[in-house]
C-alpha cells in the first residue's frame, strides 16, 4: 500500500459542511493540510481548513485548479455532479470512486446493486409515470414510500402513500423526477453500521449503532445497539459485502432496518462519514473521520473498538441555543458547527454523552 | 459568571505553535472562531484557525488591530513582552492576567511568590554578579543549577554547577542576564499537575502526571503517576493555592519534584496549557485545551476525570519520521503538528497510548 498523502501533504475535500469540518480537523491532527471546496462562502469547514476554494461544483476551471493544489481528493457530500467527479478522478486519486458515487447516488441502482449481492431490501419498483406508480403499488402493497431516485436526504423528496387516494399527490410531489416506490418496512429497530475500507482492502467496522429518527431527521444514535445477538454479525457481513462489491475506499455508512423476525434489510448506503457515527470521536481512539482520512490518504486503518458506551443527539435548529446548559452537563461533549443561522431543521451541532465502561477516575 | 466569547464569537490567541493549534481546534469544536497572532509565517496554528495575524509581539499597531477583531485574548506562549500584555489587557479581557504572566515570567519572583504561600521549593538565591554567585553557592550548596530569570525553557539558559570549578563557566553562560541559583533537588519522581480555574473561581484538577525528561526536554508523561498515597492530594493543594493566589483564569501547569521523604517541591509554573497534559485529549471528555478555552471565554469548566490510563511520548526532531509505523500501532493516537522542518530538539508531534480502564469493545 503506498501513501498518497503523507504528513505535510494536502487533501482536497469537496463539501464544506460539518462533515467536511470534522474531516479537516481529523486530518489536521495527522499533520495533513486540507483544501476544502464548497460553493457556500459561509462553509463551516473553511474555518478550520488550511486552504479553501469557494466555487460551484460544476465549475470545471475551479475544479481543475483545486486538483492541481492537492495530492488526493475526497468528499463529505455525495451529490456532486458525475462529470465533476469524473474530471477530478482523471486529475488526482479520488476516493470513494466515481463508480461508488454513481451507484449510491441513485436509489434504484443502489437497491438493484444490493439485490445483486443477495442483500435484503424493501420491495421496490422504478416509477417514471403515474401508470408505473399504480403498477408498482400493486406489487409492493401499501403503505409504501415514493422517493426521488436522486438527491433526497433528511426526508426531502419523499411522499408516503397510505392508500390509493394518496397516489396523485405523491406523484406530483416528485416534480417529474425519476422515482422509486419502496414498500414500507415494519421495522422494530433502525440501525446503522459505519465501516472503513483501506486502499489495501482491509476493513474496520465500528460497533452497531441504534438510531432514532424524528421528522425524518436523525434524532439520536446510541451504542451499544439494543438488538438480539447475531444482528451485529449480520450487519457487519452486509457492510463488508457492499464495500468489497464497490471496491470501496473510505468510510461508508449502511442504514438498516431490523424486522421483528430478526431480518436485516438495507435502507440506504451513504458513501461518506455519517451523522450516526459522530460518537466515534469520543468513544473510540480512531474516529470515523480519522479512518476516512487514513483510508483515502493511503494510511493504515485504525482499530475501531470503543472504550465507552455513547448516546449522540443532534442539535437541530434552535436546540443549539441550549449550548450553555449542555456545556455544564457532566459527561456530555458538545460540538457546535459554527453555522450562523439556526434555520428550522438545520443541524447546528450535536452532543455525545459517554458512559465509560471502566468508570471515571474522579468525581467532577 | 458572564460569557465573554459565545459560540460564533472570536477568541484571540497569542502564539501559533502546537499549543495554539490544539487550543484553536478545541475552540472550533465549541463553535468559537480563533484569531491566532504569531510572528512566524509558518505557524502550525494558522492552518486550523479561522483568522490569523502574522506580526511581531511588540508591534503595537498590529496588536491593536488584533484586539479590535476579537472578543477576548489568551495565549499559548507566556513570554510576550509585558507592554504588549498590558496594551491588550486595556483593550480586551486578557486571561491569564498580565500580573500572572509577570510573576511566572521571572524565576525569582515566581519562587518568592511560592514561598510567600508556604509552598516548598528548592533553596534559591538571586545572582547578578560573580560575587553573588559565590555567596549563593555557599548558601545552596552544590550541586546547584544557575538559570536565567527569564525566557528559559527545555533546558535553555541553564548551567549546572557541580563544583566551584564550574562557577565561572556557568556565570558566563548567563550572558550578563539576571540569574537565579537553585539548589539541586535529589528527587525520586518528577510530577506535574494541570488544573483549570474558571472566571467564577471554580477549579478543575486533572489526575497527577508522572514525567520523565531526557536532555532537558519532556520525553514521557503518564497517568496514573506511580507515587505514594497522599502525593496527589499534596500536589492538588499546591495547584489550588497558586491559582487562588494569582486569581488565575485558565489552565496552569505546576511542575514538581517528589523527594524520597515524600516532600513535594515546586520546580516551575507554566501559565498555560502544558506538554505534560496532552494525554487529556484522549483520556478525558474535556481536555486541558477545551478547559482553557472554557475558562478564558467565561464558560463553565468541564469535569477533569479520565476514562483511560495513558502514556504520552513526544516526537522530537526526526522521531516524527516514524509516523507510518505509529499510525499502524493499535492503541496509539498520533498527533503531528504540521511543522515543516524537523530540527534537532524540535517538538514535531506526540503519540498517546491509551489503556482503557474498562477494556475495549472489540479486537482490532
Amino acid at each position: 500500500m503506498s501513501v498518497l498523502v503523507p504528513p505535510g501533504g494536502t487533501l482536497g475535500i469537496l463539501g464544506g459542511g460539518q462533515l467536511g469540518r470534522m474531516l479537516a480537523m481529523a486530518a489536521a491532527r495527522l499533520g495533513i493540510i486540507c483544501h476544502v471546496y464548497c460553493p457556500d462562502p459561509d462553509s463551516p469547514a473553511f474555518q478550520v481548513a488550511g486552504r479553501f476554494t469557494c466555487a460551484a461544483y460544476d465549475d470545471e476551471a475551479a475544479l481543475t485548479r483545486f486538483a492541481a493544489e492537492v495530492d488526493a481528493v475526497t468528499y463529505e457530500f455525495e451529490n456532486i455532479p458525475a462529470a465533476s467527479a469524473a474530471l477530478l478522478a482523471r486529475l488526482k486519486p479520488l476516493a470513494p470512486s466515481a463508480a461508488a458515487l454513481d451507484i449510491t447516488g441513485d436509489r434504484l441502482s443502489e437497491k438493484t446493486f444490493l439485490r445483486s449481492l443477495g442483500i435484503g431490501t424493501a420491495a421496490f419498483r422504478a416509477v417514471d409515470s403515474l401508470e408505473d406508480l399504480r403498477a408498482a403499488l400493486d406489487a409492493t402493497g401499501s403503505p409504501a414510500v415514493l422517493k426521488t431516485r436522486r438527491l433526497g436526504y433528511d426526508g426531502k423528496g419523499q411522499a408516503a402513500i397510505r392508500t390509493k387516494a394518496d397516489l396523485h399527490l405523491a406523484f406530483a410531489a416528485m416534480n417529474g423526477q425519476p422515482a422509486i416506490l419502496e414498500a414500507f418496512v415494519p421495522f422494530v429497530k433502525e440501525v446503522s453500521v459505519i465501516a472503513a475500507r483501506g486502499r489495501d482492502g482491509r476493513i474496520a467496522v465500528y460497533d452497531l449503532i441504534e438510531n432514532e429518527h424524528r421528522n425524518h431527521i436523525l434524532f439520536q444514535s446510541q451504542v451499544p445497539a439494543r438488538v438480539a445477538e447475531g444482528i451485529q454479525a449480520q450487519a457487519e457481513a452486509i457492510a463488508g459485502k457492499i464495500m468489497t462489491g464497490l471496491d470501496y475506499v473510505g468510510v461508508l455508512a449502511v442504514e438498516m432496518f431490523v424486522t421483528k423476525d430478526g431480518d436485516v434489510l438495507v435502507n440506504e448506503i451513504a458513501p461518506r462519514v455519517h451523522n450516526s457515527g459522530h460518537w466515534t470521536l469520543e468513544a473510540c481512539l480512531v474516529s470515523q473521520f480519522e479512518n476516512h482520512i487514513r483510508a483515502v490518504c493511503g494510511w493504515p486503518l485504525g482499530a475501531p473498538g470503543r472504550h465507552s458506551d455513547a448516546v449522540m443527539q443532534n442539535l437541530i435548529g434552535e436546540e443549539a441555543d441550549d449550548w450553555l446548559r449542555l456545556a455544564g452537563e457532566v459527561g456530555a461533549v458538545l460540538h457546535l458547527y459554527g453555522k450562523r443561522a439556526a434555520r428550522a431543521g438545520r443541524k447546528m451541532g450535536h452532543v455525545t454523552r459517554l458512559i465509560s465502561r471502566g468508570g471515571m477516575s474522579r468525581a467532577p
